[in-house]
């Protein structure tokens, strides 16, 4: 056999450095990686063990989410539109407190698993406690992943001693460290406001013996300015600058608030952008100035953070809010392009996680993480140009087929791996346990 | 029979004025209106000639699109990215020259119907040209509408002569007024910009002399601010004023560009307010002051805009995005609740319309114009509170079943009322025409 599969009768939106796209082309992949693309519909169709039509729809990379927090699913509209402190404090970090344990972690962590599948993402990049857990399902689901264990200085779900956070993180680490090919062990410090500079410097240090990305949520409020300016005499990012975390393996989620300077700060040291614009809308935090970062030549992915802030992982309502967003924000329509929104969702999200020469685009040797869009739909007609399609009328709903590393997890919008109906249960049951206790809190 | 439909094993988002929400509701339909609305799930159940399972999912009142141009769903992705003169002088505006006719409005207007229907939208308000083949698309697919034949200054598609653009109005709505339950004719101005003011004056006496709603973009981008100002002295809304056509029955669509006393005016005046935030960001028009307009009492209705500056009908994004917008635009996540945005797309936008006695809630004598959205899917789950799903993880893709007046249209995600294959293969013909023009004129 020539292939392993071959998927043909598509238009290939490559994502590769000229963003090339091939009408009528065809993606022939052996074992885990793309083997030979090509560039027309060949007669006969080369041999291969598993042939998969796309119909005439769209074949791109699959979509990679850089901020995740996956077992929040389980808090998926459990409190919305407050204000960002009665939020934290009064509705998600009680019930975090009662209800996450490594049980509810896993399903919580399966669900979402299987609503990024559906919706054509094969890439995330989570933070949250019981991380070991958050792995285990996410290899069980077959999705790809970069993992950081959460660090903070304040008792968590299974760490309740602060002074073990690094400890904990090392050992996450450390156990998955090489283990499979999918799972890329990373630290998460929560924030420059609840991590001191001793717990973020001993993060950042662990993260370089070991090779680790090293996420942090920074500059997401103006609150988070305050307190940093009031506590150190600098903004957020000058902070991690001065304690030295600011390199090309550190990941910084948000950037709502930065100014000129901080945007010069990143460019230099080359770190890393997460852009979650859906949940700085919904938590009223800002806009973050992801045009000015992109001309600086940051490397900015996109995510679609936890649940409980968002509300969803699709991946397609966040392209096509940051196409839209910076152009009303700069009062300019040709601000962040469709291809832009994709590359972002794409070869730039797989920059901003170190995984740029694994996947990201189609291309000869990459991992075959590839996802058919089914575009034979009223919302998807006419077909002018595919880019545009995808970012500005698509959404994860349109997503008919899903493979990581040649793996098929999703076939005719059926997941393959693991039974969704018996998540989806097990999930309602600890959500409706969410609910009595928010009722008797009442 | 006691009813000709039942609607049970749901939960009944009623929108009435306490927003009641019934657990394991029922919704009784006879001919075309809600005849009982039950609070608990009877056993055995009321005799039915249909019976529909909502399988625990939500039965909401069909959603109410108060801004469309239904036939440019043929532009859907054609230009976009591009400064809005360059969009409209070099792309829309030559492209709708070439290629509206009549039979390219009926295909593209079905096609649009299709787009809607399966997306829980039952009722829109348009504007455009060959207004005569966009009812007969609606009355032949089974939508409501309220329809306004588009009056301009310069020739247009259908109407050669600019000198006869409120003839052509009065034309369609006499021949439609009183026609079809579900089809009420309306007239639509361009803009203050593109309309004189004795074409505006006189198109607001015929919407008096016959009933009609008037509707007018108005105050969408900075450009229409300069314009009017530098001829007129005064704002748009404040032109509108002192030409005499803001009142009760006019529908203001856009409303970026307004300022306080733009504000007070429409409030004074009881007009109302069509609030399109994918299309004002898409084309980098601005932000919208909604939170300030719904503080002053104005009624405000969501609308997705032409399917070339969104690019798609879903008023479930419509209604995400508003939720979301105002709050980072106010730097308060209070602002626009899940609830209220569900409400502008029903109640609100029925208001917008003046339909708000026949339809936009489920009431006893309204209209059955009701749709069930299913939410045993991941992205769905937990259901902590059905508004918050609706609004903030739900899309257009998850609506299973739809019905008009009491008629279905869409069941089990497929349209029931027309060949909506036959509908894409006519669109893309004439789509790919659009695309040999761009070709040969670039």
């Amino acid at each position: 056999m020539a292939f392993d599969l071959l998927i043909h009768n598509g238009t290939i939106l490559t994502c590769n450095p000229d963003f090339d796209v091939i009408a009528g082309g065809w993606v022939g992949v052996r074992g885990e990686t793309i083997a030979a693309i090509g560039r027309t519909e060949p007669a006969p169709l080369p041999a291969a063990r598993e042939l998969s039509d796309a119909r005439g729809g769209i074949v791109m990379p699959g979509l990679i989410n850089t901020h995740t927090h996956l077992p929040m699913t389980l808090f998926r509209g459990l409190a919305d539109d407050l204000p960002l402190e009665a939020w934290l404090n009064e509705h998600i970090f009680p019930v975090e407190r009662a209800v996450i344990t490594p049980a509810s972690v896993r399903w919580g962590a399966l669900l979402a698993c299987a609503e990024m599948a559906l919706s054509g993402t094969t890439t995330c990049c989570d933070g949250y406690f019981h991380e070991n857990t958050v792995a285990e399902a996410l290899r069980e689901a077959g999705l790809r992943a970069v993992l950081g264990q959460g660090v903070v200085d304040f008792p968590a779900p299974g760490v309740a001693d602060p002074a073990e956070n690094i400890r904990a993180a090392r050992e996450f680490a450390s156990a998955w460290l090489g283990r499979t090919g999918t799972i890329t062990p990373s630290v998460f410090c929560h924030s420059p406001y609840t991590c001191s500079e001793r717990t973020l410097v001993a993060a950042k240090r662990l993260c370089a013996e070991l090779g680790l990305l090293f996420q942090v949520h920074a500059a997401e409020t103006c609150r988070e300015h305050e307190l940093i300016s009031a506590a150190h005499g600098v903004s957020p990012i000058g902070w991690l600058e001065r304690i030295g975390v600011l390199d090309p393996q550190t990941l910084l989620v948000h950037c709502v608030q930065v100014e000129a300077a901080d945007i010069d700060l990143i460019a230099e040291r080359g770190a890393k952008v997460s852009h979650n614009p859906e949940s700085n809308l919904k938590l009223g935090a800002g806009i973050a100035p992801v045009a000015a970062m992109l001309a600086a030549g940051i490397t900015v992915g996109l995510g679609t953070d936890g649940c409980a802030s968002n509300n969803d992982l699709d991946l397609f309502a966040a392209m096509d809010l940051a196409a839209k967003l910076h152009k009303v924000d700069g009062l300019d329509p040709t601000l962040i392009s469709a291809e832009r929104a994709i590359r972002m969702a794409t070869i730039e999200g797989a920059r901003a996680l170190g995984l740029e020469r694994e996947i990201g685009s189609i291309e000869l040797g990459k991992q075959a993480d590839l996802i058919v869009i089914d575009t034979r739909q009223p919302h998807l007609t006419p077909l002018h140009h595919p880019a545009s399609a995808v970012v500005y009328a698509a959404s994860g709903a349109d997503v008919e087929a899903v493979w990581v590393a040649g793996r098929p997890l999703v076939r005719h919008r059926r997941l393959l791996t693991f039974d969704v109906a018996e998540v989806m249960r097990r999930v309602e049951a600890i959500a409706a346990g969410c609910r009595r206790m928010a009722a008797a809190s009442a």
